[in-house]
């Protein structure tokens, strides 16, 4: 055997020997670097001592049956444990600790084993401790073979996170039918908004070279229990529908199938136009009902199992059904009903503002979805983001949740980090998605909380949808960074789990991705869980908003007000004067708290709102007294303080937790945190240096005055911020538009 | 120590003991795949009994004096060597098989070997068996840290091609002196004519976070020699010239400077407008001539050892001297002298070709720069392109070689491969190379070969330099392929070494990348080699040219005529008519014939011209008897055929390759031959399909005529083909032009 297949065959150069233990000189060549790569699935070697206690629990795997998604668990485990048990375990026969996998029907060991599975619904599982032919194994069942796959994924996490592995009795169930990450990918291989590079399909190549990455991908989303993608931008491109890139679609489905992950593609409203050669895209034509049925059922021949579309219709103008004044429910229902012979499903999102209507752009979904509340049909999703705006770093929660009862309510959460600092900025986002999901809509009286809403137990609802729009790309580690893996691992998590706490989740994704020594942990889960607050601090405190630099999103723009739409502009949501700042929403301003149920709309329009949406709802002086006893001038200048302060602390713990990090991996981390502190005074000092022209109020002791004056901060201009393609860089490509001779860098 | 560090720091958990071979269990765990990503500096362990022979030639480093590029070629040699011989290798004292390496400077046991090092000049080394001390010693030694660094590489190519180590006596110093590589990056991430990936610079996050790759590229680079990159496109964008970028560019020249790289930039002609804030660029202005000097200046105070500029002017829409009156020289002199007190070097590319000119565009370059010989300043290179159109699959050689002999003329070769398939075409190019090396242009009399000019002896100039249009992008493995690296690291050793022979290019980097069986090799150069001439034979075989799809240059569209430029369309070049094909440039023609040495345009312009130029110059009837007795029509047929029947073989020869690939390697590549064959046939029926229409002849027995009409071809279209940034992407956002509703796919 060359030499060149020395490392990715090692197994089989050894065939099984007299020695328990093989022998062998290490190859001492150059390690590959940790550079992220296996996220969450690394499976290195535990350490000493725990391989003693784990590997009697894993001698052997016994899959009885074959499946795609039977065998990808047991390759999966098979890989898993042959890593972290640090030896070659192999299928076979049951023995003494052997994992027995299957399904009834699959497996007749698990079919004697006469377990509950029937509550465990179709994609639970149930992992337990039996004796069997009296051998002590461990089985891990399912009624069906993704339950055995996500089963699969959750014992090698136990062992992967330490935990013990005797008289196990774990039987688990996803509170959400559709966990669905969307990835706003363009056609050319960019990404609308992402920040981990570029598409990481390659569709030129697709479907004559399928790279390995997409089986990864699968690999990744399916062991935190994602079972749907949508694969490319919701403003989405017509050719997506074209047979040329249908073929390429259904390649990809191929490479999803096995590990239970339905695709869906994001479709674009006039596509019976552009694609069908018709005249209309009006969904009452009846030729337009024809070619979206017809289109159905060719993407159906090809892709059974397809997922169905995500439509971002009438929308920052994507055409939609407004177009022919009908309404987004006529839209969306004739696509739906053109899916809906072949199960498929529409997801229609609600992130809809008008560029002609003046009113508060926080209430106009609203305004246009409720009354269209029962009209959906029920294979349609009305896909709602968290917040009205769009992805603040705190937004009160969006008041659609509780105000469509009769409506399937699918809530849009982003991985990406638009408006919170891209790829570098250290954000642990189920933190935040935690905050909303637990929010009490009090739409039925207490206890209407969001998660109830999205999971349809609130309103008795057959489908439940959890959707966020993806973080991946082309980067070497996935997600932009080491940290922002932890949002892709949480939302799955929290998709299937709602009741899960973010502090959980960061120490599972810890030990998997790090080191599972309970002193990192300990010193890592404040920074996680300290993070949110800290974006929102350092960038938009006190229910400020919107304040960002126009089209990249990069950096702060609270002074922009030329832009042609007044709700593009920062100053239309800051509204700050000499007498104060913040949005008048209460009765007397926009009355957007009317939006809510009566007991919120009150306490939002009155004094007793909580600070932290103050400015959100109310225009306040500079000088209002807040419950610190500060001023409000002083208390948003303690808080950017805090901001930055935090990310300090976070900065130092990162220091700390060197031992516990792989060089390379360290690295990154440190320095992307060194630029989020960087960039945290930048937004600090940008945002003072501004609003000190409306409070003209002193700094308060101790808090040190902006370096520079605020038309230094208006003249920094940084070209080719990532995630917004054709935006940043075509208009000052080769033209750059008047650079300032010495570009002022904060 | 946590488990999270395994893999990474084998080294640092077994100290020293007190047996020979430190045995270990091995890991067992998921093997990282085979993905390229280490280029042919693998260094994986060598077989078994090449262990025996070469461990005792290499056991240990000897590396006195510290330098960063000593450091680099210490390290180097520690990590390879440990890797290739899978033992621990350290640094220290001289013993029996050291690698002793230095500078007599660096070295007291260097110096006082008194080696014959004067000869070497400054990038030379020295590789030589002797004894030390009594020791039998290997020494690695030059005039300079760089040449022990090259030596260093130079060394463990030995060992990875085999070599044997006893009794060497080696060497070696470059032919050319600038050995460059462009890159054409655009400061968006993406890449013009690039088909790995998007840029490999993440400029938005530099200077702040480093990617490790960039080291990765200065160690490759260095590897085979190359000395010089420039960081983006040659289409210039005038923010590389902001403080801002000049940032970012001296972080990145930190990276290479220890690899003895220096960094250049392509710089946009009219920046003293758009960051000078002049009112012209005009090189007569001395505002604008003070801005250059100034620019340069600060550029060198951050970076002492700056490369200079890279400049396309007047150039396809790019601003340039001419839009002043003023000659190529004039604009190409003012930058050049700003260069000049810092050592700086002016590339001035001789691509141009006139909106407004009627001339062929074959004659353009020449017809503008020729005038200019000995004009240019000394610091000055015109950088030309080994054809006079556009990196065609077979161009005979611009005539500006051997028409400047007092002016310094660089070879400009491409890598990334327009017009040559992209990535998924395996296309040798060091094979074209060689041809325009060895290219005798006769101008000073036989044996005045391309080689020689650029290399200097011919006119005795004292500069000299190669460039090549990068191929890497962010891909995993570099290059867009697997083969693609060899382009990489042949382009480095042929611009050292202009003698050295493909097959001996192709043999090294077999063994470095895959496997030195003599029997791999065997069957592998003859692929390598044949793959040059299947792509002219299936896209543009007997001197056809530009006849490439409009905007993407992919696929064929020789039918192109409704361009607004005459030159851009493929009728422009083939002039396909009732009669014949090819374009007449002879005398009775556009004379382009003239512009060659008279032996060589007497030949070019009579019956004798070597067929495989043949329709390049001249128009030939399509019942033309050629020297194989068949028509002129038979014989395209059989040369596209031929070309597909290659494309055939080179995948047979790569299915008998399995054994010695490992997998993902193996899969890939095989994916892309297939592409490639599908293209090859998609070219060859088109084409066939399309000069039918005017040949109106049969096709030759034996050969199958198109499977469709020329309709059909015309139809196909296929957006979003890579590396044509802003061209097929944008037009076709959201609204696809007229897409057919059953886009025919070849």
């Amino acid at each position: 055997m060359p030499s060149a297949t020395r490392r990715s065959g090692p197994d089989m150069r050894f065939p099984i020997a007299a020695f328990l233990l093989l022998l062998i000189t290490m190859p001492f060549g150059p390690a590959r670097a940790e550079d992220g790569y296996d996220l969450w699935l690394r499976y290195r070697p535990m350490e000493a001592a725990a391989l003693a206690q784990y590997r009697p629990a894993a001698m052997g795997i016994v899959a009885e049956g074959t499946s795609p998604t039977l065998n990808a668990a047991r390759d999966e485990l098979l890989q898993g444990l042959s890593g972290l048990l640090d030896k070659r375990i192999a299928s076979g026969a049951v023995a003494d600790g052997a994992v027995v996998i299957g399904t009834p029907a699959s497996s007749p060991q698990v079919a004697g084993l006469k377990l509950p599975l029937t509550a465990l619904g179709p994609e639970g599982y149930l992992i337990r401790s039996v004796s069997l032919g009296g051998h002590p194994v461990t089985v891990i069942a399912a009624n069906s073979d993704i339950g055995v796959l996500y089963g699969s994924f959750a014992f090698l996490r136990l062992i992967q996170t330490r935990q013990a592995l005797a008289r196990l009795d774990i039987a688990s169930k996803p509170d959400i039918q559709i966990r669905a990450l969307d990835h706003w990918d363009n056609l050319d291989g960019t990404i609308e908004r992402g920040y981990a590079g570029h598409s990481i399909f390659d569709w030129h190549k697709i479907p004559d070279y399928m790279d390995p990455r997409y089986t990864v991908l699968a690999r990744a989303d399916a062991s935190v229990g994602i079972n749907a993608i949508s694969l490319n931008n919701v403003s989405a491109d017509a050719w997506m529908l074209s047979p040329l890139y249908i073929d390429k679609v259904a390649a990809l489905a191929a490479v999803m199938r096995p590990y239970g992950i339905k695709v869906y593609v994001a479709a674009r409203f006039s596509a019976p136009m552009e694609i069908g050669k018709l005249k209309t895209a009006d969904p009452a034509d009846p030729q337009v009902q024809a070619w979206w049925k017809q289109e159905a059922d060719s993407i159906y021949r090809l892709i059974p199992d397809f997922g169905g579309f995500v439509v971002k219709a009438n929308s920052e103008g994507q055409p939609g059904p407004r177009d022919y004044g009908k309404s987004q429910a006529e839209g969306a229902n004739v696509i739906a009903d053109a899916l809906k012979p072949h199960g498929g499903t529409v997801f229609w999102r609600a992130f809809v503002y008008s560029e002609k209507d003046a009113t508060d752009r926080a209430k106009q979904a609203y305004n246009e979805f409720k009354p269209q509340d029962g009209v959906f049909h029920d294979n349609v999703f009305v896909q709602t983001k968290n917040g009205a705006i769009d992805f603040q770093p705190r937004e009160p929660v969006h008041p659609l949740f509780g105000a469509m009862p009769r409506t399937n309510l699918a809530l849009e959460v982003q991985l990406t980090k638009e408006y919170l600092g891209f790829a570098t900025h250290l954000v642990y986002l189920p933190v935040l998605w935690k905050e909303v999901l637990d929010w009490d809509t009090l739409a039925k009286g207490k206890g209407s909380t969001v998660a109830r809403i999205i999971d349809g137990s609130l309103e008795g609802h057959a489908r439940s949808a959890m959707v966020g729009v993806s973080n991946v790309g082309d980067d070497r580690n996935w997600s932009g960074s080491i940290f922002n893996q932890a949002d892709w691992y949480g939302f799955g998590r929290m998709a299937w789990d709602l009741k899960i706490s973010p502090e959980q989740i960061g120490r599972e994704w810890l030990g998997m991705t790090f080191d599972n020594d309970p002193g990192f942990a300990t010193a890592m889960i404040p920074l996680m869980m300290a993070s949110r607050e800290a974006v929102v601090d350092y960038m938009t405190p006190l229910g400020l908003h919107h304040l960002m630099a126009t089209n990249s999103h990069y950096g702060p723009g609270p002074w922009v007000s030329d832009l042609s739409r007044p709700e593009w502009n920062p100053v239309y949501y800051h509204r700050a004067d000499a007498r104060g700042v913040g949005f008048d929403r209460t009765p007397s301003g926009s009355d957007a708290t009317s939006q809510y149920a009566p007991p919120i709309a009150k306490l939002f329009a009155g004094p007793d709102i909580p600070e932290k949406f103050l400015l959100w709802f109310q225009h306040v002086a500079w000088d209002h007294k807040m419950k610190s006893g500060r001023t409000l001038w002083d208390e948003l200048v303690v808080h950017y303080d805090t901001g930055i302060a935090t990310v300090g602390q976070m900065r130092r713990s990162w220091d700390a937790a060197k031992p516990h990090v792989d060089s390379e991996r360290w690295a990154q981390t440190a320095a992307f945190l060194a630029i989020q502190e960087k960039e945290a005074r930048w937004w600090r000092d940008a945002c003072i240096a501004y609003f000190e022209t409306f409070s003209h109020m002193p700094m308060p002791a101790g808090h040190a005055a902006p370096p520079h004056d605020v038309a230094y901060y208006k003249a920094v201009y940084l070209p080719y911020a990532p995630g917004a393609p054709g935006v940043t860089s075509s208009p000052f490509k080769n033209t750059p538009k008047d650079p300032p001779k010495d570009l002022p860098v904060p």
